[in-house]
C-alpha cells in the first residue's frame, strides 16, 4: 500500500531527519573552528576536543541513553542495557589540522538521528544499541591514528601510547590527565570489546568514486580498506650560510628531498597507488640557512600491499634518507556476512523510495582511508556506509556534503540498525 | 730593533689578547644557547637578546666607556667623547635560529679586546672610537635583516618596521616595548649617523675562501658584498585526503615545489651564483593531508646582479608559484680609500710578526653575506675584516674558529683603529 498516508509519513520523516541533522551539525559547527581558515582543529584531549566530548555527553543525556567512557577514553551512549553482543554505530569527533565538518562528526550525528528516527516509528531494539565517539581517530596531535580503537583492541601498546608526545613535548598521558581522563588504565578492554557484537561506521566519502558512478548514488557500502602506512624520511645535511657556502661545499638536504618527492609520485603512478609528502619539518628553517635536517613523512596506500611495499622500497632505495616505518595497516576486508546484510538493508530503504518499487543497486566500494572500523575489523564483524561527497574534497575546510544525502545516510543507517538490532 | 724585550712584549701581549678573548667569549657562551642543539637562539628583543645587551652594557661600564642606546636600539660604547666623525667598530649579538658562537659576537668582542690592547700599549685615541652592537642584524624574528642599521640610515621605514610581526603575531614595536626600548622614535638618525666617520666590522668568514688560499691567511680585508635577495614562492594547492584522492584528481603543491628546488640549484650552478630554499611552511602540514599551500623562501646571491636576477627569473618562469620579492640588496663595493688603509694596517701588523720582516700579502675578498657594514656603506666609508674559518661552516652550532686566529683578528683590528684614530 502506497497511499497518501505513506507519502505524508515519508515527507514528515524526511523533514524530521533533515531538521535533526541540521540541529546537531549546527551545534557542533563552532567548536574548534579556526576563524581565518574555517577549518577544524579538534585535536585529541585539547579544550576543543573536550567541548566535542561534552556535546556527546549532552546528546546521550537528552535522549536518556546511558552514558559511559571506557578505559581508553572512548565514549558510549546506550539505547538499551550495556551488554555483550550489542550493535554499535558511531565514528569520531576529532579532526585533522584544518579538517572539514563531516569527517567523523557525520557518523556520530547520523547515529543519534537514526535512533531518533527509529523511536519516532516506535521501533525499539531487541538487542542493545550503542553510539560511540572513538578518541583520537585522526592522530593529529600524537601521530598515531585510531589511538582510541587501537588501545581498546590492544593494537597499540598502552605504555607506548602514554609516552607519545605532541609538538610541545606533552605526553598523551599528561594530556589525558589534563582533560580529566585517567591514563593509568589504558589497554585492551575485554569487557568493552565483548559488548560489540557488530560495528557499523557511517562516514562521508573522501574521494570521487561515488559521484563518478552512474546514477551518483547517495549511499554506498564499504568492501575493504586499502593497506596503508606512514614512513618517516630523515634527510641529514649540514647547516651552513646560504650566502657564503659554495654549491660544491654544500650538503643541502632539500635537494634529495625534492628528488624523493618526485620519485614517490612517479612510483605511485606506475603502480596505481597513491603517495603523498604532506608533512615536513626543516631545521633550522631560516631563509639564509642551508638546512641541517629535512624530515618528511610519506603516506602511501594502494589496493595491493605488495605494490605499496614495492613503491616505498623503490623510493627509499633512490634516496639518501634514513627511512623509518612509523605505521603499517594491512588491507581490511570487511566481514562478508555483515556486508551482505548492510547491502540488503540499504537496498530495502532505497527500494522503499524507488519510484519503480524495485531495490536499487547498492554500490560496494573499497577506500583508501583508515578508520576505527578498520581497527575493530580484526576483532568483531564490522562494516561501513559511505555518504556521497560531491567534490571528493576531504581533510579540508572545503569538505562538503548535501543535507539530502546526509538524510539518505541516516535512513540507510536506521535500516541497518533495524536489520541488526530490532527484529 | 727586534731585541728580546720586543719578543717578550709580543708574548705577553698575545697572552693578554687570548685571555681577553677567552673571557669575553666564555661570558657570552651560555646566553640563549639551546641545551640540545648547542645552537644559539638570540632573537631580537627577546630575553636572550636582552641578556646580550646587558652584557654589552657591562663591558662598556667595566672599561669606563660612555654608554648610549640610539633611537633605533643600537648600542654604543665610547672611547673618548661621542662626537661627529668618530671611528666606529663592532657587529651584532643576535643570531639566526641555532646559529654559532662567532657570527656577530666575534666582532663585538674583538672591538673591546682591541681597545684593551691599545690601552695596554698606552695608545690613546686622537679621534673618538665607538664599539657598537647593531640591533636585529639577522632578522630571524621579524624577517628583515640588518633592521637596526637599516632604521638608522632610513633604508627601513620606521612604520613598516614597527608593524613587522613574528611567528606569534607580536609586532616589532610591541617586542621593543616589552624589552624596554621606546619604538616611537625609530627612523633615520642624523645625529648618530654623523658620529660615524668610518665603520669597520670584524667578522668570522662564513665560507672556505680563506682556508683554500695559499698560506691560509688568518685575516683578510673585504672588497665587496655580493648583491642578494629573498623571494617568497607561494605554491597553491587543494587540501585533500592523502588516502582517498586519486593522483589525477589532486592539486598537490609539493610537486611544483620539488621541481622548483631542483631548478634553482641548476640555474645557480649555470651562473656561478648560489641559491637556497632553506625555509618552508606547509599548510596544514598533516601526514595524511595533501597540502593546500606550500610557501618557500628562495635566497639567491652572486657576484653579478644581472646573473642573480636572471636566475630568479628563470626559476620563477618555470614554476607555478606566485613569486614575491621580499628584499633586494644591490652589490656593495667597500670604500676604496678606507680599504687601502685597512690593507696597509693589517700588513703592518702582519709584517711585525713576519719572520722575514717583510709585509705579508693581505688577501682582499668579496663575500656573499649581508652585514650592517653593507647597509652603512651607502652613507659612510665602511670596511670589513674577516677571520679565517677552518671549516667554512656558519649559521650552525658547528661554526668554529681558532683562538689564535681570533687573536690575529684582534691585532689586525687594533692596528686599524690605531691607523684611523690614534695618529
Amino acid at each position: 500500500m502506497t497511499g497518501a498516508g505513506d507519502i505524508d509519513r515519508g515527507r514528515s520523516e524526511a523533514g524530521l531527519v533533515e531538521a535533526g541533522l541540521r540541529e546537531l551539525l549546527d551545534s557542533l559547527h563552532p567548536i574548534g573552528r579556526h576563524p581565518v581558515t574555517g577549518g577544524y582543529r579538534r585535536y585529541a584531549w585539547t579544550p576543543a576536543d573536550r567541548e566535542c566530548r561534552d556535546w556527546f555527553h549532552r546528546q546521550a543525556r537528552t535522549r536518556s541513553l546511558a552514558y559511559q567512557v571506557d578505559r581508553n577514553g572512548n565514549q558510549w551512549a546506550w539505547w538499551g542495557e550495556p551488554r555483550a553482543g550489542s550493535v554499535v554505530t558511531g565514528s569520531h569527533l576529532d579532526s585533522v589540522p584544518d579538517g572539514g565538518a563531516f569527517d567523523g562528526p557525520l557518523g556520530v550525528v547520523s547515529s543519534f538521528v537514526a535512533i531518533d528516527l527509529l523511536r519516532s516509528r516506535d521501533i525499539g531494539p531487541t538487542r542493545s544499541v550503542a553510539v560511540t565517539n572513538f578518541a583520537d581517530e585522526e592522530g593529529a596531535r600524537f601521530g598515531v591514528a585510531c589511538a582510541g580503537s587501537r588501545l581498546l583492541t590492544g593494537a597499540l601498546d598502552p605504555d607506548r601510547a602514554s609516552g607519545l608526545t605532541d609538538a610541545d613535548g606533552i605526553t598523551m598521558a599528561e594530556a589525558m590527565r589534563t582533560a580529566g581522563h585517567d591514563p593509568d588504565r589504558l589497554g585492551r578492554d575485554e569487557e568493552a570489546l565483548a559488548r560489540i557484537g557488530a560495528f557499523v561506521e557511517l562516514h562521508i566519502e573522501q574521494g570521487r568514486a561515488m559521484v563518478d558512478l552512474d546514477g551518483q548514488p547517495a549511499v554506498a557500502v564499504a568492501s575493504a580498506i586499502w593497506p596503508h602506512g606512514r614512513w618517516r624520511f630523515d634527510f641529514a645535511g649540514r647547516a651552513d650560510h646560504a650566502g657564503t657556502t659554495r654549491l660544491a661545499d654544500r650538503r643541502d638536504p632539500m635537494l634529495p628531498y625534492a628528488r624523493t618527492v618526485l620519485a614517490a609520485r612517479a612510483e605511485a603512478d606506475k603502480r596505481d597507488c597513491v603517495a603523498t609528502f604532506g608533512r615536513l619539518r626543516v631545521e633550522p628553517n631560516g631563509t639564509n640557512a642551508i638546512p641541517s635536517l629535512v624530515t618528511a613523512w610519506l603516506d602511501a596506500r594502494g589496493p595491493d600491499a605488495a605494490d605499496v611495499e614495492a613503491l616505498v622500497a623503490a623510493v627509499s632505495d633512490g634516496s639518501t634518507a634514513e627511512v623509518t616505518r612509523e605505521s603499517w595497516t594491512p588491507a581490511v576486508d570487511f566481514d562478508r556476512a555483515l556486508r551482505e546484510r548492510l547491502v540488503r538493508a540499504v537496498a530495502r530503504y532505497a527500494g522503499a523510495v524507488d519510484a519503480g518499487g524495485g531495490a536499487a543497486a547498492v554500490p560496494v566500494l573499497p577506500t583508501g582511508a583508515g578508520h576505527d572500523a578498520g581497527i575493530l575489523a580484526a576483532e568483531v564483524p564490522t562494516g561501513m556506509l559511505f555518504v556521497r561527497n560531491p567534490t571528493g574534497v576531504s581533510h579540508s575546510p572545503a569538505e562538503h556534503t548535501e543535507l539530502a544525502d546526509c538524510a539518505a545516510g541516516v535512513e540507510a543507517l536506521a535500516a541497518v540498525v533495524e536489520e541488526l538490532a530490532c527484529r
